[in-house]
């Protein structure tokens, strides 16, 4: 059992009838009833409430901190220089201290347009500071123990083998993505449920078994990625 | 010399001192010299004026006019329910006119986190409203003569051959979007400006003469592409 800290972040711009939704909340209700009240949550929904695009000022504030070399969150705080920088500061440090605690993430991303949700790409622009995934001592890689669980949903079929499968640029992505923060590979956990939009995209129509068969797939690797992690 | 309406978009939070902004002006500058006053001429800066992410009643009015196929954005007005839905329609339908109007597109796409910024992301994901890209009689994509010329700086390296090429997820997003919007591969002009970091991230020292031949090589690229779209 890994530490017992999740946080669990949702970007699906549906609040209701989202797959993506539907299958956070069963791998976190089941990682909760595991791990007990001991356990510590922190959900954020990056739709309903969220990220602030990054600015300019988050820019002079991150270069100036890269020619320092990795600092503690602590640490960057003492570079601010003025209140536009104070402010991105107060929005972006919070973000990196959760993902920091995190024993686990877990993500819901549905595809849009063939990539992460702009709620989601907010989220990553903004908590993918300079540095402050390193040990400002030794270098190592702050999340080399973190477990991140990606559930990808996507509207239509983008698996191997299929036509669109060189339109993937959601999990081809997060997987560079998590795995230059310092997510070892191994680490990285990926439910996919696809074909989510059988039934209501005429070129689709048809694929409706095989969409109830990736859902039914997708909820068994939740239940089996909530009772180890 | 083609249908003479230019859309220029600018993504990079940098006000100042962005490269991308420099490219793209400099290929709006000429582009409007040379097509005269009768050009029109419209300017977004997807980061200081940011595009709402879409919401829960974009996806609801969306659906029900992917059920109707493809219509022009005028029939789409008349599906809106309710006052969520008419806002929702109220933000992107201008972006949707623009861009069905544009002869050329010049898109200034800095790298982000590996892909492009949110403020762009956001832009996608309004603009790319179920079939108002088709000729709803004939089924023609209304894209097929447009051309987009997409400037797309990195701070790396990301080019064929180096370490990071499979960190890619801009031009390769871009191409791929693009393309499934309608817009034809030939149209599609791509000018690169690489390591643009170089003097400022320690890992790319010594590169600068690198960084300078692609700044001047992105220039030229510019410049030929004004003095023809």
């Amino acid at each position: 059992m890994t530490s017992s800290t999740l946080l669990h972040l949702d970007s699906s711009i549906s609040p209701a009838g989202s797959v993506s939704r539907a299958l956070t909340d069963r791998f976190a209700t089941a990682w909760r009833a595991r791990h007990g009240a001991a356990a510590r949550y922190r959900h954020r929904d990056l739709a309903a409430d969220p990220v602030p695009a990054v600015g300019a000022a988050y820019e002079a504030l991150g270069r100036r901190t890269e020619r320092k070399g990795p600092l503690p969150p602590a640490d960057v705080a003492t570079l601010v220089d003025g209140p536009e920088e104070a402010r991105e500061w107060a929005l972006t440090r919070p973000l990196i201290e959760e993902l920091r605690a995190a024993g686990t993430l877990l993500l819901g991303s549905p595809m849009y347009n063939f990539t992460v949700s702009t709620g989601l790409k907010a989220w990553i622009d903004r908590v993918s500071f300079p540095g402050v995934f390193l040990d400002p001592d030794s270098g190592e890689r702050l999340l080399r123990d973190t477990r991140v669980v990606v559930v990808a949903v996507r509207g239509g079929g983008y698996g191997p083998g299929t036509p669109r499968e060189h339109f993937d640029f959601q999990l081809p992505y997060l997987r560079a993505y998590f795995g230059n923060l310092g997510v070892p590979a191994e680490h990285l956990h990926v439910v996919t449920a696809e074909l989510t939009r059988a039934a209501d995209i005429p070129a689709l129509n048809g694929l409706e078994p095989l969409a109830a068969e990736s859902l039914a797939a997708a909820g068994e690797a939740v239940d089996g990625l909530a009772a180890t992690l």
